[in-house]
C-alpha cells in the first residue's frame, strides 16, 4: 500500500471513550429516577443533544450542559440544586477520568512511528482532547495533531493542503464509518474502519458501500502494520 | 519595521468579548439577588472560574458551567431548575451574540492584508472561535487561524515552527499583556498592545517593562498600518 501519512481518529479508536458517556448517563438516570423512565431520559437527552449541536459542538462541556437541560426538562423544573451538584461531578470526573487505552494501540502505533508520520485527527474540545492526547502516553508517536469542529470532506481537504499532502497516500483510521471513512473515501484518500464496542447513536451510518477498493475493514488495531505493509 | 506576518488576538482585539461577559453577570447577579449581593457574586463566580480553567479552559461553556455552579453554591442549593434554566439561556444567548467588530479593524485588515500574511491567534473554545470568524465577515483577511488553550511562550514557538516563521519578524497584536505581549517578547517576537476598554481580571498585568525596543502600545488599531510601515 503506497502511504505518506497514516492518520488516527482519536475517542473509540485510540483509548475508550463512548463507554465513560454511557457510564455518565447511567449515573444520570439515577439521579433522574423519581421523575422518569431511563428510556425516555436517553431519548430526551439525545433530542437535547442534536438540538444543541450546533452551538455546543462535540464534547464533554457541551453533553454536560444539555444533562443539566435535560434533567430541568424531565423533571419539569423540580430538581435540586443539590442533584445538578451531581450532575456536575460527573462533569468533572469525566474530563479527569482515566485513559484507558484500546487493544493493541500501544505496539501499533510504536512499529508504524518508525515508519510513517502519524497524524492524529480527531473533533471535539480542545482542551479535552489535548489533554487526552497527553495523559495517554501517546503524544511522542504523533507528529501532527488536529482538532476540528466536524469531520467532513472540507475539513480533511483542508488538512491535507495545510500539510501538503496527497488525498491518494493518505490513510484515516478510525471506528467511525460516518466521520473516518466515508468523508475520506470522498475525496480520494484511503480508510481503515476499526469497529468500536460501542458507537454512539449519531455516528452510526446505515447503509454504505463496502466494495471501495480504497476502503479496510479491521477486527483490531494489531492488524493494521501487516495490512499497510500488504501481507 | 521588518515584518513576515501580523497575527491578532480575536476577542477584545478584532470584536468586543469582554462586554458580553459583563452582561451576562449582570443577568446572573439579577437572578441570584434573592440569595447573595452583587459583589458577593462576583468573587464566587471567578474564583469558580479559576478552580475549574484547568479542567474547563476559556470559553462561553466552561463560564457557562461556572455559572451554575455558582448559583447551586451562592442559593446553598435552593435555586430551582426553573431559574437555572434562565443561565443556560444566558449561554445560548451569548454563542448566538452579534458580533461588534471594535474600532477601525476592517479598514485595518484590508491594507494590511495586502501587503502581509495575517494570522489569528485565540485561546478559547475550537468551535465558538471559528464560528465568531466566520460570522464577523473578517475570515477572508486570515490566511492561517489558531485556536489554542493557552497563549504560553511554548505555545506561541510551535505556531511559528508550524509555519516556519522566525520570531524575529513576527508581530503579534493584542488587548492582553498577558497573553498576546508578554510571552512574544520571550521569545524574541514584536508585540503591539491595543487595550480594550474592559478587560477580564485573569488577563491584567500589573507590572511590565515598558522599555523593550520589540514593545509597542497604541490607541487603537487603526493606527497599526502607520506603525508597521513605520511611519
Amino acid at each position: 500500500m503506497k502511504i505518506d501519512v497514516i492518520a488516527f481518529d482519536a475517542d473509540d479508536t485510540l483509548w475508550e471513550n463512548e463507554v465513560l458517556y454511557q457510564n455518565a448517563q447511567k449515573r444520570l438516570k439515577g439521579i433522574l429516577s423519581p421523575w422518569e423512565d431511563p428510556p425516555v431520559i436517553d431519548r430526551v437527552l439525545y433530542e437535547t443533544e442534536m438540538r444543541n449541536l450546533p452551538l455546543y459542538g462535540y464534547g464533554i462541556k457541551a453533553f454536560s450542559l444539555s444533562m443539566i437541560e435535560t434533567a430541568i426538562q424531565v423533571s419539569e423544573g423540580e430538581i435540586s440544586g443539590n442533584e445538578l451538584l451531581k450532575i456536575l461531578d460527573i462533569a468533572q470526573s469525566m474530563l479527569q477520568a482515566k485513559i484507558r487505552l484500546r487493544p493493541y494501540v500501544k505496539e501499533t502505533l510504536e512499529a508504524l512511528s518508525e515508519k510513517y508520520p502519524l497524524m492524529v485527527i480527531t473533533k471535539g474540545d480542545l482542551l479535552d482532547q489535548t489533554s487526552k492526547i497527553n495523559r495517554s502516553g501517546l503524544g511522542d508517536y504523533f507528529s501532527i495533531t488536529e482538532v476540528i469542529n466536524e469531520k467532513t470532506p472540507e475539513a480533511y481537504r483542508a488538512i491535507l493542503k495545510r500539510h501538503d499532502l496527497l488525498p491518494e497516500t493518505f490513510l484515516m483510521v478510525g471506528n467511525s464509518l460516518r466521520s473516518d471513512v466515508l468523508p475520506v473515501l470522498e475525496l480520494g484518500g484511503k480508510a481503515v474502519y476499526v469497529p468500536a464496542d460501542t458507537t454512539w447513536a449519531h455516528e452510526v451510518v446505515s447503509e454504505f458501500d463496502f466494495q471501495s477498493e480504497d476502503f479496510f475493514k479491521l477486527e483490531h488495531l494489531g492488524q493494521l502494520p501487516g495490512l499497510v505493509a500488504g501481507e
